[in-house]
């Protein structure tokens, strides 16, 4: 089942159910007026989505529900806000370059025990919202990721067990502004003004969607990546050290989680450099490890990153794309 | 203004407006249903809260808008749940001390860059609730704050500006576990298991219903812990290195904040030794400064934490009292 939110005016949009092929949708508001509403009673929306689902999917039985076609332009973020938004660090090539990056001396039990950071939920942007940042000196930069969309998710959960509740999987770029991280960092306090709102593609797919590309708790895609008209990356979600339901457990160690908390996989990276990078910092990194100093600038205002996951037949895969402008925030001045 | 919320089943509770004296309350469903609700669409509510607010501190005219008394065993935390919390470290002396006592190296700009970790806004607890954790080896400990909740506020606000969007001042325990503390500030990424979920006073306030106490965007009041029976400390708020708005302004250096948003202080802490502190791990790096090793012990289960603002006659000041007991979560099996 895919799912989506169209912008209606109001912080929690309107959700709709999104044939297979995408190129249709219907209003689910007789079901669940909108993504966290739907969340927050699963067990009981489910059926009424997944039959709404299923009439979107015979073309002679669109016009009986009310089906329209599906425009990403008029989409929300999937959950265009919610109660909680942690992010891992789950692969391990991120990590260690981003560590060299930095320049932050190594993390103990790096291996073992995932890193995690609890980021900004309450203002989600849309797969082709432009990104309001403040100043191209904060050293702008994309981060593509998997997510999974949990339901109520008890305190102390085990890895496998919590993998029974996730309840979708969306694809995101989690925006980073590289100039506050190393500091951040080193405060010990975590990311804050390094991670302005994070966006989202506009298709969240439930797990049996994804087929055999879900399996291990992990989403075994390419994630492409283009900045302007240039590649930048196709990394595999596959290469996760730590799968899903281990950074569920984790973040679950002290707490319970609410439904319609999500979960990111951090950035998408493999060792095999032919892959590609899904954010610059790695490529300046690479660079500097290859040639002494970075030569890919950070992004400037007017500049478009797109973001998706490739099906196999080069089409834009079941999440959608992330299509998005960088741009001076209204109203902003540095100050700093 | 005085707000409370009742327990009503559902996740964001009813919004009850309080009586200056704390002895009544009002439904105020019939202006806004929630308080999530009223900070959204605060300019439009305001009006007709203070109108509720006016007639229940007129006893004659309590009955006519149907007051019930006060009862803060039936309150939810003001805001059961948010979009997003954020909790600075602005009392400098407690921020030298954890510097103290988690080993970790001196942090730079420490007088002129606030600290703040982003917390978790999902899952808040009531005054009263009991707080379910699942170890008593990860060093229970608690944390005296207090916070604004903000209105809607923009990208790139300057500190002053930023008091203006200052809807309400609140009471909190930042309930903290020790034993994952340093770990997560070597980490870089943060606080996150270290951090369970906070709980509140019962009552949160408008800044103007603090008079004088509010001013310089800080806290006037002293704030007061007991452990069981024992006292352990009534630091003043009034010590605040960098003040609410400053703090606002920080977090919203690259994000817009949305209403609800909350934005605490950090613990409450004075230079001064016979203010007594806060919190537990405070007390210890005293002690071990002192006499080499720490001797309070952390938290077990069943002990007793009561928090409030003193009103300078010895009683629950104007958030009313925290009174918690710690316990093991049920179902929880430490996965260490």
């Amino acid at each position: 089942m895919k799912l989506a939110t169209l912008k209606n005016g109001q912080p929690d949009g309107r959700l709709v159910v999104v044939s297979a092929d995408a190129s249709h949708c219907v209003d689910a508001s007789p079901v669940a007026a909108t993504m966290l509403d739907a969340l927050q009673r699963w067990d009981a929306v489910q059926p009424g989505l997944a039959r709404l689902s299923q009439a979107l999917d015979i073309p002679d039985a669109r016009a009986s529900v009310g089906a329209l076609p599906f425009d990403p332009q008029q989409c929300a973020a999937p959950l265009p806000r919610s109660f909680q938004w942690l992010d891992g660090s789950a692969f391990l090539n991120h990590g260690r370059l981003m560590e060299r990056a930095f320049k932050t001396p190594p993390i103990a039990d790096f291996e073992t025990i995932p890193l995690m950071y609890q980021g900004a939920a309450d203002d989600f942007l849309g797969p082709h919202d432009p990104v309001p940042l403040p100043s191209e000196d904060d050293g702008i930069d994309y981060e593509g990721e998997f997510a999974v969309v949990l339901g109520d998710t008890p305190m102390g959960v085990g890895p496998q067990q919590a993998l029974q509740h996730v309840r979708l999987v969306v694809l995101l770029n989690d925006w980073s502004l590289r100039s506050f991280g190393p500091r951040e960092a080193k405060s010990g306090f975590g990311f804050l003004q390094a991670k302005p709102s994070t966006a989202f593609a506009p298709i969240a797919v439930t797990p049996d969607e994804l087929g055999p590309a879900w399996r291990e708790g992990r989403v075994h895609l390419q994630l492409q990546v283009h900045r302007n008209d240039a590649w930048c990356g196709h990394p595999h979600g596959g290469a996760m050290h730590f799968h899903f339901g281990e950074l569920i457990a984790h973040a679950a160690r002290t707490r319970r989680l609410s439904a319609g908390t999500l979960i990111g996989s951090g950035t998408v990276s493999n060792a095999d450099a032919a892959m590609g990078s899904c954010c610059i910092a790695e490529r300046r990194m690479i660079e500097t490890l290859a040639q002494g100093a970075p030569r890919t600038p950070f992004l400037r205002f007017g500049e478009r990153v797109r973001m998706l996951a490739l099906d196999g037949q080069g089409g834009a895969g079941p999440f959608g794309m992330l299509d998005q402008v960088v741009q001076q925030a209204p109203g902003t001045v540095a100050e700093r």
